[in-house]
């Protein structure tokens, strides 16, 4: 099995200034991919460090991945050091520099002479395009071994490695890998390793457990001579698991519930309008970070202050004075506000206190009430997180807000 | 300078399952410490493979600190590996052994015998105690050279870092470091580091500058003596910065644009209300993800669909025929909208297309157009991101919307 070492170039990650999201992107995608990864290594701008990572690499590994310092400034190192270790000679391509160019044309900018750095690539070497950037990856092969340079920021990186990296680096795969995600919401991660201890040992398929922001995943992988035998064999460990907890399951393979609702949604053919406090547009946020939401969605609002829910949502000032703003019945009110003034088909709602600390009627943070409002159909759900953490908690509520949709569409209208 | 060397150990990191903070965490203590990490490492749980990991270490730095692999299972290598190899004897200690059953008394659980391997420490070495789990800490010094062992999980790694480390690390600390962030927008990486590529050839104070989603950065980071110099050297080198691009600087150690308006808005005692199109809601999580958003915003609209810009902003209908809903007229009539419907101080507004992909009227993926409306000054920017990347568009609209917050304050009222 071919071995493969990720090598990080920047001294803003030996500063600590950036985490390197990079190398677990990429080391997930080896993994997928039958190529072991066995060391990380990070190395800052400087020359002879960088000479020394490239050489101790290409020494140990077949494949060596190196990702940053491929920008225009000076202290833009890698392209130059990597490729004089590796016995490549840079030169200037034309076809690089004309699409540099185009980029600044379309940007309506004029081009710093020094971003013409980026067109030099190694002579017999792959040009992997970047069509987010100025600075294209980088691929050499020779004596069986290969190195291969991408951009530092991240979604130039995974783009121009999905694209042309994945393919150029077929020869080195072993056997075919699949792997599905089975998403969960309500479920926790030690539950779901409980619930699977069976599963859990298997060799192939694998079966590991994730805990993302306020949920759990199941993650089932198999190998096999072909593609089409692992697939079926992953499907048969999913027919399992669906079997047992299919109730928290809001998808399969889906990113988030944003990326399991908005498809229901069109499928469906209904809309959805949203009224958020704590949250603070999240939801309308995650569900417009769908390409094609305007379909489903038109209109949201922002009720940060009580007297914005009275006015805006219709609320009713003795609920908010009995109950208070965090608590069902405003949530629900704000649901039904926010439908009966949108038009829309759905109307979900959020209220709640994100933290960090108590909010002054004593409630703790962490206590979310999320809501939804639909033709002859009205639902609740009261989260309490027990954490005192802004982001998780608004996370967490937004999730938990878009799970009540799929909940919907599956269980009363079956989509 | 000391030369520090961060080494993690797991299998966990190079299959991708984990993301490395820890390293993360460490390198920002260390630049704060005076002590210089020139290299990040990861490696397995195999014993070969670390065996040479740490060797190599130990041969080119004076500190190497390794995390994880401190467990009590069998695949837990990293104390006996590294003691082996830095030439230190692990003893049985009683009083770690006494630590750790009182651990599992007080949680009640009965202690499995195989974590009694924890209560092995390197002889002559210094056992740093780990509140919070089971594993404890381990230091050893010799030849002028340092090993620091700490276990894997965050909580515990920074604690024992914190309270142990640091004062065990005390004799290796050079002067003092002081390092700061110039945040600035509209002005690229490549402009930055032509503008100022006088200073970025300086060694004392460094300024590099570094690229974020739709906006730039200059770091600029002095050693000294003392903290009270550092940062004298760093603040003369911030003169000149704003003497060049001023009107480009939107914060100094701000996280992002959000980070510097609202409390700003704070210090003027001023609300804001957003209406968003493309955004989704995006600019209005970002103002509400700080703590205390609640002081300066109340309300927020996402108007979606064209009806909804009329029926809610009261948005002409000519308007959208004439120019089109992405326009700056349209942009601005949003903003006047949202200002007048919420009574907030600051009307603020975003339409444009994220993408991906054209709009049926021809217009290009990442036109947008951000408009501010307050008490006698209106404005309008636009903006051509060049990129037909959703969230990349989407950001950059929101920072940039959120910086005429920043730049009406700052020119118009000189908060």
């Amino acid at each position: 099995m071919a071995i493969c070492e990720i090598l990080s170039v920047g001294t803003e990650l030996l500063l600590g200034d950036i985490l390197n999201t990079n190398t677990q992107y990429l080391s997930r995608r080896f993994a997928d991919m039958g190529i072991s990864v066995f060391y990380h290594t990070s190395v800052g701008d400087n020359p002879e460090r960088l000479a020394g990572a490239v050489r101790t690499a290409l020494s140990r590994s077949d494949i060596v991945i190196a990702t940053g310092g491929l920008g225009p400034t000076p202290d833009d190192i890698t392209a130059e050091i990597c490729c004089r270790e590796f016995g490549f000679e840079l030169e200037f391509d034309k076809a690089t520099a004309d699409k540099i160019t185009a980029f600044f044309i379309a940007k309506g900018v004029e081009m710093p002479r020094s971003n013409l750095k980026q067109a030099y690539v190694p002579k017999g070497g792959t040009v992997l395009e970047n069509t987010h950037g100025t600075a294209p990856g980088m691929g050499m092969k020779k004596d069986g071994k290969c190195l291969v340079l991408l951009p530092g920021p991240p979604y130039e990186m995974s783009e121009i490695f999905e694209k042309h990296v994945v393919p150029y680096l077929s020869e080195y795969r072993s056997g075919a890998i699949v792997s599905h995600e089975v998403r969960t919401m309500g479920i926790s991660e030690s539950r779901l390793a409980e619930e699977f201890s069976d599963l859990l040992s298997g060799e192939n398929p694998t079966v590991a457990p994730y805990c993302k922001i306020g949920e759990a995943l199941l993650r089932v992988t198999a190998r096999a001579d072909s593609a089409e035998e692992a697939e079926r064999m992953t499907q048969q460990v999913i027919e399992v698991i669906r079997g047992r907890i299919g109730e928290y399951i809001y998808g399969i393979d889906c990113k988030n519930t944003e990326d399991a609702a908005v498809p229901m949604l069109r499928k469906a053919g209904l809309t959805v309008a949203t009224a958020e406090s704590c949250t603070g547009g999240l939801i309308a946020k995650r569900i417009t970070d769908i390409p094609g939401a305007s379909a489903v969605f038109k209109h949201g609002v922002i009720t940060y202050a009580n007297e914005v829910k009275v006015r805006e949502l219709g609320v009713s000032e003795k609920t908010l004075s009995d109950y208070g703003a965090v608590s069902e019945e405003t949530a629900v009110e704000m649901a039904k506000g926010i439908r009966r003034k949108s038009g829309a088909d759905i109307g979900l709602s959020v209220t709640g206190f994100a933290g960090p600390d108590a909010d002054e009627d004593g409630k703790s943070p962490g206590l979310i009430y999320v809501a939804i409002d639909a033709q002859g159909f009205t639902e609740c759900e009261k989260i309490e997180t027990g954490r005192n953490e802004r982001d998780y908690n608004r996370y967490t509520a937004a999730s938990r807000a878009l799970n009540l949709i799929v909940k919907y569409l599956k269980t009363e209208l079956k989509i």
